[in-house]
């Protein structure tokens, strides 16, 4: 007798999705040496979290100024105000290209924004954009050596940088853009030509600036798809907070301006209104190099102090996370840092969100008794005071800001002294050096 | 004891894939009522075939001839050839949106090539083009319901369609756009990302006229992303002939510029070496409606012949493969058909196209003795030349297509004659009417 076809239809749709499921909860594409340490979180946060009871006032602005804290711009606060007053449960993403080591800016600067957002009750995600990547033609443009490395090392750096801020990796979920787009129940490729419709072309043109290229139609057309991807994410995460540098505004601009028209994917508040996902964006972390022109014009010099944006093919203009004592005193002896200027100065700026940004009272200097002798400040204000008054020499700024960096970076040198991570450390460097 | 990580890994992977191809084997969303019936060919054409013996010259010949027939162009003569003395076995492709009912240009011009292709041996497949329907806003966009009507009337309407020309409906694949781009081993999306990065923006915007619009910047970005789909589609298939409208060809030219580059899914003939894929065109069947402007200046014929194509949204400018004979009588009545002219005339291109066209070698007029009695023309030029003259009347050029295509029509009639089918057929009717 033939099986009713409805009843073959059920089973196989449950036999397939358990197996799906059992597929998804492992660590798959792990390498064998991994597999008996902790794996990395590769799982998605869940779509959806029971409601808590209606939080306090004062708990509240705990949280908002958290979440607030440091950041260059958050579209917007009165949406975030709304959200904890609903008691929302909030996820966070920041995605991330493999695109080369890991520098102070993607990761002091940004997870210790990631440090604050779980400190506010925040559920927060590293998307690990393979997929990105590979459309910039980074790492060669090869996607199986880009998924491996971005899991290898790019995964491990995040977590050593938020250890270094005081952070907690293992609340930290790791997703990698190929896991993501490949889940069926996420319906990425459909989010993404959903954001597509949504957004005319002109639009799209002129978001592609967030990737460091001039506007118009020279570039390749998947440089144009790029933002709509990274649009999607947002939405195939369902995440409430988007948060980048200053760099990737337009992208979640974008996010924000289909949001409320999404049928596939859309956020939801907790009463099940369609919502705009947060932006949270932070400054960027200039450069140690001298800009190209010296002096600047005072007309150019905001423009100079975006372009000093530390570039990771220009290894002595950053630090990376497991820079050695030595490579970050040599790197900051190197450092453009003109005697009593104190606006267009990285080192200054560095003291300013590497220092006090992120949490630190005080900056000792250690100076000998010819040279001034000690002294600590305790704001970034009395440093730029000092500096600008020249007492406060050049030199001894950047050692005061070499030893502040050498300690507060000693948990990424030390998760990187494990062997797998400094040979992915090592692959990764031979790749961009 | 723990199990080994890599031995549970390969369990895994062998589980999973044969559920995975289980899962992929059946008929998987077929309507219930269908399951019993012989189920859609939804499954793909196999990526490799074995290499038959080397042909013969006059083989070769017979099948180049049978494969250019009628076409208004192929892309190129010099690179068939090439392919059909290697014995390269052929795989075919033409991509249709699901978005209203298979007129006669769809249906029965389109349908006669694939005819044409299966005598010369090609392996022949419809690509029932969901996801590009919903990016057209088709259907009300409604997903599901696309999904649905690609199988249950598109799908049947060209298996209809490829019986009243005499192909053979069994040996046609059927393939849902969605299952393809479902497919992880095809990679679908990954292979559309490499056709945007060989292909640039202005090139990208050249080519969206194919659907109809202003090339510019006004149109949402989806609709700058559908022409790179069309040719990842051609690569995900990998097929040799990428066929079409002439209204296709802007596609199909993307896809044979970045053939060579493709590093996803690339074409290669049997030994080892990327080709482009072949691009054959058909001469688009005019609408039967009078043009907007007439007459027409004699600068402006070509382009108002373009503009008279049949339009779905315009019922009574098109014939339906499953239209009764009342209806197609009363279309062709109808038609615009002005006395004396023969080149803006679409009953006389349709006897070129629909009749002697796919293969007809007579066309009888049954007229009354006091009309001149019954006239048989042998060719296209002589219906033309009698028409000239005025010894063929309108009404009678009419009256006797109507009959040919009543006559030609009835496999299709008949198909649809099915319930389930005819549901799917007024299903459609009252979605686009």
């Amino acid at each position: 007798m033939p099986i009713d076809p409805r009843v073959a239809k059920l089973v196989k749709a449950t036999v397939c999705k358990t197996v799906y499921r059992w597929f998804e909860s492992s660590p798959w594409d792990q390498p064998a040496r991994d597999a008996a340490a902790r794996p990395l979180e590769r799982h998605m946060p869940p779509p959806t979290m029971s409601t808590p009871p209606s939080p306090a006032a004062p708990d509240i602005a705990r949280r908002a100024a958290l979440i607030e804290r440091n950041l260059a711009e958050l579209l917007t606060r009165e949406e975030l105000l709304g959200l904890l007053t609903a008691g929302e449960p909030l996820r966070h993403y920041i995605g991330y290209e493999i695109s080369g080591r890991v520098h102070l800016g993607g990761g002091l600067v940004l997870m210790a924004k990631v440090r604050d957002f779980q400190e506010a009750g925040v559920d927060c995600t590293v998307l690990l954009a393979d997929w990105h990547t590979w459309i910039n033609d980074k790492l060669g443009g090869d996607r199986d050596r880009i998924r491996r490395l971005a899991l290898a090392y790019y995964g491990e750096a995040m977590r050593a940088s938020l250890l270094c801020v005081g952070g907690d990796p293992d609340a930290l979920h790791l997703v990698l853009a190929s896991d993501l787009y490949a889940d069926p129940a996420r319906d990425y490729w459909a989010t993404m030509i959903e954001v597509a419709k949504h957004t005319s072309v002109a639009r799209m043109q002129r978001s592609v600036t967030i990737l460091g290229r001039r506007e118009g139609e020279q570039h390749d057309f998947a440089k144009l798809i790029y933002p709509a991807m990274q649009a999607a994410d947002i939405f195939a995460l369902g995440v409430h907070i988007a948060h980048a540098g200053m760099d990737q505004r337009k992208a979640h601009v974008i996010a924000r301006d289909v949001a409320t028209r999404m049928r596939i994917n859309p956020l939801h508040d907790a009463a099940g209104t369609a919502i705009k996902p947060l932006a949270a964006h932070s400054a960027l972390l200039p450069g140690l190099l001298k800009p190209d022109r010296w002096p600047v014009p005072p007309e150019e010099r905001a423009e100079a102090l975006a372009a000093m944006k530390m570039s990771k093919s220009k290894p002595r203009s950053a630090v990376f996370i497991h820079d050695s004592p030595d490579e970050i005193r040599a790197k900051l002896r190197g450092a453009f840092c003109p005697p009593g200027e104190v606006e267009l100065n990285p080192v200054l700026d560095w003291i300013e969100q590497l220092c006090f940004g992120l949490g630190d009272t005080a900056l000792r200097v250690e100076r000998t008794p010819d040279h001034g002798g000690p002294v600590t400040f305790s704001s970034v204000r009395e440093v730029r005071e000092a500096y600008a008054s020249g007492s406060l020499h050049p030199m001894d700024a950047k050692a005061a800001l070499a030893d502040r960096l050498i300690d507060r970076l000693e948990p990424a040198r030390r998760h990187f002294a494990d062997a797998g991570r400094a040979a992915a450390l090592a692959e990764m460097e031979s790749l961009t050096a």
